[in-house]
């Protein structure tokens, strides 16, 4: 893609779960020493949801907190797009029920389902619809819920999954450059067996005679996760831009998926500048399609994503799926 | 929108179980009388899965009758779109395992999700892709098992509802105006509840203490259905080209989804033409997000739907949402 598809991020929102999670606690659910625990996952803490919270509630927060920010009515939205990597409930589609919760009535409402990429591709529809005058104030929504799926048999991704919301509303560009350079997204299905939550679906319902509880739940090898990503990432980026396996040309700020500590230093390319990564694994573990989102949100807050920067939004997911965006703000 | 978003259908297929089941059958398992039923439905028979047969295999199936269709090897597909009301796995993405079934390596996979009108969102997406550049031969696939999700208890869903498959391959326009002249989709979230299957999602887990196996199954109200779309549907159909709420200015076939007799009829506007729509519900029942597919590949094999006629493709889904594109072959 060599024209820049305009648009620009009006403003972005986190809702967080009250229980933060510490490692301590979740290594003893799994039986597993702290130390061990933290070695092996970089996370120090995570969200849970307890109490009322649902991803539907904390989905919401988020996205009221989005569109104040952008300084908007709930009403001038025009398209809210659900990008969870968990469903809400098989039917209705689960942005229908955050426009309920919202007061939302009159907009396009739908899903963009990638697993953890799910943000990734609902941003990149999210330009498409703007620049083919469809949109023009698009709210996304990831919202997760990954803590209700958890094996702590499988202390793997019981150790690393937390629970979160991020909101972002976006809208046509201001200024020429600014927007979407480039944009990836390459499957690569031999790896679709390496994490899966096997049960719910249509190829095992929760109906079935042969389903068992841990059906429902994450099976994740993160061995052969890395060993195929390995293997493919390098030419993935230099296919999104050349140099980027090396290095970081052109990009200001790398926003990655959360996917874990040995996931986030593969996605660290031996080239690339120390300190240029954004990291919000230790204290929000990988929150699915939340994550990246949420590691925007980090970016802004923080000063490290200012208007007219360049970020590179990166990432691997179940499928296994590999995305890069780069987006100038 | 002005501008016409080009896009050619290279190619439709469909795959349907070989199980064909009359009236009289599902009547049976309802404990109504088979007249009643096919008064109240309007559907002669439907297909259900049997055997070995899955919404995976049958869309593979789908897909790869359609890919040929087009005069393509699998690996032309830059991007596969799974665009099924009902998921076949939690994780990874449904469009993965389809790539898998396919031996597709290196495309862009991922779901568009809106119930019944993942299809229409789903074009509406590829034609997008394709005007940016994003994208090639895109493979849209739709496949659909909601007999396992039947409730014998509520005939009014059980005895609509069918299972089948069916793919789409679409391409850059070959002509001007070849494309999508209008597109539209607005969610009415105040009829959330009247069409759903509420267990299985984050909201109600599989695993949640009060989970009942009939919280797995669809729970329609179509009294609700009917009443909020009567009120909607003239102002929705006006808003995507002035005319439409009574008769079918420049509209050549229409490719309604087949939510019910009901349904349909509340589509077919007092001021449209006899005989112009395009009906598959009295053979496959409703089909969920395969329905539209399916009706457009009934049209296109009959002649109906030929290269330069104007299509419109329109229908309403649980959320309650709406939507219509129309679209020049």
């Amino acid at each position: 893609m060599s024209r820049v598809l305009g648009l620009r991020v009006l403003s972005t929102a986190q809702a967080l779960p009250a229980r933060v999670v510490p490692t301590s606690e979740a290594a003893a659910l799994c039986g597993i020493a702290p130390e061990v625990a933290l070695k092996r996952t970089g996370v120090h803490e995570r969200r849970w949801l307890s109490g009322a919270e649902t991803a539907l509630t904390l989905g919401a927060q988020a996205a009221r907190e989005a569109v104040t920010a952008a300084g908007l009515e709930v009403a001038q939205i025009d398209t809210l797009l659900n990008a969870s990597g968990s469903q809400l409930q098989p039917i209705p589609d689960g942005a229908a029920l955050f426009a309920r919760e919202l007061g939302l009535r009159g907009a396009a409402t739908y899903s963009i389902h990638g697993t953890c990429l799910s943000f990734l591709l609902a941003l990149n529809h999210a330009a498409l619809l703007i620049g083919a005058g469809q949109a023009r104030h698009v709210l996304i929504v990831s919202s997760e819920a990954g803590s209700l799926g958890l094996n702590f048999n499988q202390p793997e991704s019981a150790l690393l999954i937390g629970d979160g919301a991020a909101a972002v509303v976006v809208g046509p560009a201001e200024h020429d450059g600014q927007g979407v350079h480039a944009m990836r997204v390459v499957t690569y299905p031999e790896g679709a067996d390496h994490t899966r939550i096997r049960g719910g679906g249509s190829l095992l319902t929760p109906r079935h005679p042969d389903v068992v509880p841990q059906d429902f739940t994450f099976d994740m090898h993160g061995l052969s996760v890395l060993r195929l990503a390995s293997q493919v990432v390098p030419d993935f980026l230099e296919g999104l831009r050349s140099g980027l396996s090396t290095g970081l040309p052109g990009i200001d700020r790398v926003v990655p998926h959360q996917a874990s500590a040995a996931g986030l230093d593969l996605m660290r390319r031996a080239g690339w500048p120390a300190g240029k990564t954004e990291v919000t694994l230790t204290h929000l573990g990988n929150v699915i399609a939340a994550s990246l989102p949420l590691t925007l949100h980090q970016a802004r807050t923080g000063g490290r994503a200012k208007q007219g920067d360049t970020l590179l939004l990166v990432g691997t997911g179940a499928g296994l799926i590999a995305g890069g965006m780069i987006l100038r703000l």
